[in-house]
C-alpha cells in the first residue's frame, strides 16, 4: 500500500512558494503583545490565523480574554475516530522590534535575503513563533488538500501573550480544560541542533520577570545643591544590583540555589554533543566563555539558573549634560530558573535581597511580570518515540536531545491544568537572532519543518487510539 | 547731597510689575542648550537680551560661536571716566524641562503662584539663570531711566551653553580678552542663605561630566538562548558603577582624594551658621543625613568631592517584559570637585577604575562632556567689601560667606583667561527646584536682587577708578 505521506510531501514541495507567501502575510502584522499601542494589530494576527485554519477544514474561533485573545481550532480527524487527539500549541504574538534602527530592513516588512544556507526570511516573528507555527499549519494544509481530511483528531491552541508573561493563559486553560485536554501537546518553539540535525528539547528553564523602581528623594534634585548629601537612586540602584552576582558568577539572592537540581545524567549526555563553543560565542559577537564558574557553556544556557538585567533607566538620558539627581531609577530583571526552583521562592529571595540593601529614605517597588518553573519532558513516551522516527526520516539523521535555555510557560501550565505532556520539536537555529534586530528563519528550515510535521502526523496516525 | 541711589530704588519699586513682565517674556523662550532641537529658540533668547540691553543704552550684539551665541554689551559709564570697569556674567540657556509630566504648570508658560513668601514665578529658568540675570539688567534699567546714564563702565557678557559644559566659552574669552577684561566680574547664579539673609559665595565646587557606554555582545541577544553564558552589559555596568563608593560613601577612583584640600578655616566658620539640616533634607523629601562619613552636611554639599550618576539607560524600557540581553548600556555621571582637584586627573582615575573592572569581550567608551576645577574667591578685595555694604544696606542684615556645591565654569575661565576675579552675589533660595520640575523664583527675592544690584552700582561708583 502506498504511504499516505508521500503525496503530502510532494504537495508541500509544489506549494512551498505559497507557504512562504502566507508566512510573509502573517509576519507583516505587528502583533507586539507587550505594547498596548499594537493591540488592534495583535488581534488582527489572531483573526488571520483563525481564518486560515477555517480555510483548511478546522472549526476555528478567536476567544476573548482579559488580555490578548486565544485562537482555538478543532478538526475531528478520521471518520472512524481510531486516532489519538493531538493538541498543537503556539503563539502569534512577537517581541517588540526595538531598537528599530539596528534592523537592516524594516522589522515588519518581511524580506527574503540569500545567505550561506540559501534564502532566509528576515522579520520580527519570522521564526519566533509565527514561522514555527506555520510549519504545522502548512503540514495540515498539505494533508488536507491531498486527502480531504486529517489523519488524527487535532486541536490547535494559540495564545497572544507568550512574549509578555502569558497572564491569560492559566485562566483560559482552566476554563477550556475539557475542550483542550489531549493525548499529547506538540509545540514548535525550540531549535534544531544545527541545520543538518533535528532536535527534541527535553528540558526548558523556567522564568521569573520583575520590574523594580527605586524611589529616593521626593523630586529631581540639582547635583550641585544636593550632591554628596542625599541618596542618589541611580547610585543606589547600581550599588544594589551590582551585588546580584559574586566573582564566580553565582547569584547572591538568599536561598537561590537551595532547590537547584544537579542533572548528572543530562550533563553527561550533553558533554558527548559536538558543541561548537567558539561558533556559539561568535554568533553573539564574543570570543571568551563567561558565566558561572566550573560549568560548561551548555549547562550555563540549558540547566543553570541566571539573573539578567533586561532594562535599566533613570535620570537624564538625552543629548549632552544635565546635572540631575533623579527621584527614581528603574530596572527590569529576569531569572532563568533551573528544574525544581520555585518562581515564588526566588521572588521572596529577591525581596529579602533588596530589603537588606535599601538605604534610609529609599524604597523599592517590585512588580511581578510573570513566572513559570522549569520543565523536564518524559523521555519514555510513545509520542516522543514517534517524533524521533518522524524527524529521523525527514532529516535522514537521528534527532538529538537538548536542553533549552528559554522558557515556554505553556508547557508547565498545559501539564498542570490539562494533564497533557508536551513534545518540543522545533526548527529554529541558534543564530536566528530571536528577540534581536534582523530576526530570521532559514527557508530550508521552514520547508523541512513542514515536512517533519507531515511525517509526524503519519506517525501519530499509526499509533491509533491510545 | 541726596544719594543717587534713592530715586533708583523708588523707580525699581514703581516699575516692578514691568520687571516681572519682562522676566516672563524671557523665560517663555525655551532656550534649552543641551538639545539641538531648541537651537532656534536658544538663539531667540540671546536676541531678546541683546535687544533689551540696547534699549537701555548699551551697545549690544549677539556674537556667533561654534555652539550657542554669546551676548556682549558695553556701556561707557560716566563721561569723566572716573569709574571702575565692571563685567557682569550670566547665562541665558536653561536645563531641559523633562520630566515634563511632573510640572504642575507647563515649564515654558511662566505662572505666578502665591506661597509662604508671597508670589513666586514658576517656570524653567525662572531663577537659573534668567531671573538672576534680570536682577542686574533691571538695576541698570532703573538707573539709566532715572539718571540718563550709568555710574560705572559696564560690560555684560552672557553665554548660552552654561547648562551643557560651556564648550565655546574658553575660545570666546581668549579671542575677546581685551574687550572683556575688567576690574571685577559680578555673577548672580548663586543662592541667599535664607529669604532674610543675603550671601556671598566664596567657594564653588568644580565639575567633571562624563558619558559612558559599555559595549558587550555584538547585537541584542535573547536571554533564554544566551543568558548565563555571555556578559550582559547592564549587569556589568551596575557591577562596575556600583563599586564607585565604599560603605563610608568615599569615591573609590584611584587617587581621587590625593589633592583634596582640608578647609579647616571655612569648615569652622560654616559650623557657626544656623544651618537647618532637617529643613534642607525636607526640601528634598528626605529625613536622614547621608553621604561621606564623618562630614557635616555643609561640607558634603560645599567642599567635599562627589560622584553622582545623572542618567542610566540600556535594554528594554517600554511596557511589559522583554527578555533581552542588550548589546550596550550607558550612563552619564558627574563629579563635583573640591578645591585643588584636577578634572583631568579625575578623568584619568575614572579611566583606570573602569579599565580594572572591564570583563573580557566588553569595552567602555568614555566621552568627556566638560569640566572645570573648584574656585575660591579672594576675601580681601575692595569689591567684595563693596558687595557686603550693598547687601547689608538692602537687606538690613550682614551677608554670610557660603560655599556653593554647584560649579560656574565661567568663574575659573574668567580668572585664568581675563585675569579678572569674580564676585558671586545671588538671590536664589535652596528650595528653588533649580534643574527640577516646578523651578521657581520668589518675586520678593527678584525685587530685593534688583535693589541690591542698584546699591552695588552705587558702591562701585564710590570706589572711583582703581
Amino acid at each position: 500500500m502506498a504511504s499516505p505521506l508521500d503525496p503530502v510531501l510532494t504537495r508541500i514541495t509544489e506549494d512551498f512558494d505559497g507557504a512562504v507567501d502566507r508566512l510573509r502575510d502573517l509576519v507583516r502584522i505587528p502583533s507586539v503583545s507587550a505594547d498596548p499601542a499594537y493591540d488592534d494589530r495583535t488581534r488582527e494576527a489572531a483573526d488571520w490565523l483563525a481564518a486560515d485554519l477555517q480555510s483548511i477544514g478546522f472549526q476555528a474561533s478567536v476567544r476573548p480574554t482579559a488580555g490578548q485573545p486565544m485562537v482555538v481550532a478543532h478538526h475531528p480527524g478520521p471518520d472512524d475516530g481510531r486516532a489519538p487527539h493531538i493538541l498543537y500549541y503556539g503563539h502569534y504574538d512577537v517581541q517588540p522590534a526595538d531598537p528599530v534602527e539596528l534592523w537592516d530592513t524594516p522589522p515588519f516588512e518581511p524580506t527574503i535575503v540569500t545567505a550561506e544556507h540559501g534564502p532566509r526570511l528576515v522579520a520580527r516573528g519570522a521564526v519566533d513563533d509565527k514561522g514555527q507555527v506555520m510549519t504545522f499549519v502548512e503540514a495540515f494544509r498539505a494533508w488536507q488538500k491531498v486527502h480531504g481530511s486529517l489523519p488524527v483528531r487535532l486541536t490547535v491552541f494559540m495564545e497572544g501573550e507568550e512574549e509578555c508573561g502569558s497572564p491569560s493563559l492559566e485562566p483560559f486553560l482552566e476554563a477550556a480544560k475539557d475542550e483542550l485536554a489531549a493525548d499529547v501537546c506538540v509545540i514548535s518553539d525550540t531549535n534544531m541542533w544545527d541545520i543538518e540535525t533535528p532536535a527534541i528539547a527535553t528540558m526548558l528553564r523556567g522564568l521569573l520577570y520583575v520590574e523594580l523602581t527605586l524611589q529616593g528623594p521626593g523630586h529631581d534634585l540639582h547635583s550641585g545643591l544636593y550632591g554628596g548629601a542625599v541618596p542618589n537612586p541611580i547610585n543606589v540602584l547600581t550599588r544594589v544590583l551590582g551585588q546580584l552576582h559574586d566573582a564566580d558568577g553565582r547569584v547572591q539572592i538568599p536561598g537561590f540555589y537551595d532547590d537547584v537540581a544537579e542533572l548528572e545524567a543530562e550533563v553527561g549526555q550533553w558533554a558527548t554533543l559536538d558543541f561548537d563553543e567558539a561558533a556559539f560565542l561568535d554568533g553573539a559577537g564574543l570570543t571568551r566563555p563567561t558565566g558561572e564558574a566550573d560549568r560548561s557553556t551548555l549547562e550555563r544556557i540549558w540547566s543553570r539558573p541566571t539573573c539578567d538585567l533586561n532594562g535599566i533607566w533613570g535620570g537624564y538620558t538625552g543629548a549632552g549634560a544635565k546635572t540631575v539627581i533623579p527621584a527614581v531609577a528603574s530596572a527590569k530583571l529576569s531569572f532563568r530558573l533551573a528544574p525544581d526552583q520555585s518562581p515564588d521562592k526566588v521572588l521572596a529571595g529577591l525581596e529579602a535581597f533588596l530589603e537588606a540593601r535599601t538605604p534610609a529614605d529609599c524604597r523599592f517597588e517590585m512588580q511581578n511580570l510573570g513566572g513559570s518553573p522549569a520543565i523536564r519532558v518524559p523521555t519514555d513516551s510513545i509520542y516522543l518515540a514517534a517524533a524521533k522516527r518522524a524527524l529521523g526520516r525527514t532529516f535522514e539523521r537521528e534527532p538529538v536531545s537538548i536542553g533549552m535555555g528559554g522558557s515556554i510557560p505553556a508547557v508547565e501550565a498545559i501539564k498542570r491544568l490539562l494533564g497533557t505532556e508536551s513534545l518540543l520539536v522545533g526548527f529554529g537555529l541558534d543564530d536566528d537572532r530571536v528577540h534581536s534586530p534582523n530576526e530570521k528563519f532559514e527557508l530550508r528550515c521552514f520547508e523541512q519543518g513542514i515536512r517533519a510535521h507531515a511525517a509526524l502526523l503519519a506517525e501519530f496516525a499509526e499509533l491509533g487510539t491510545p
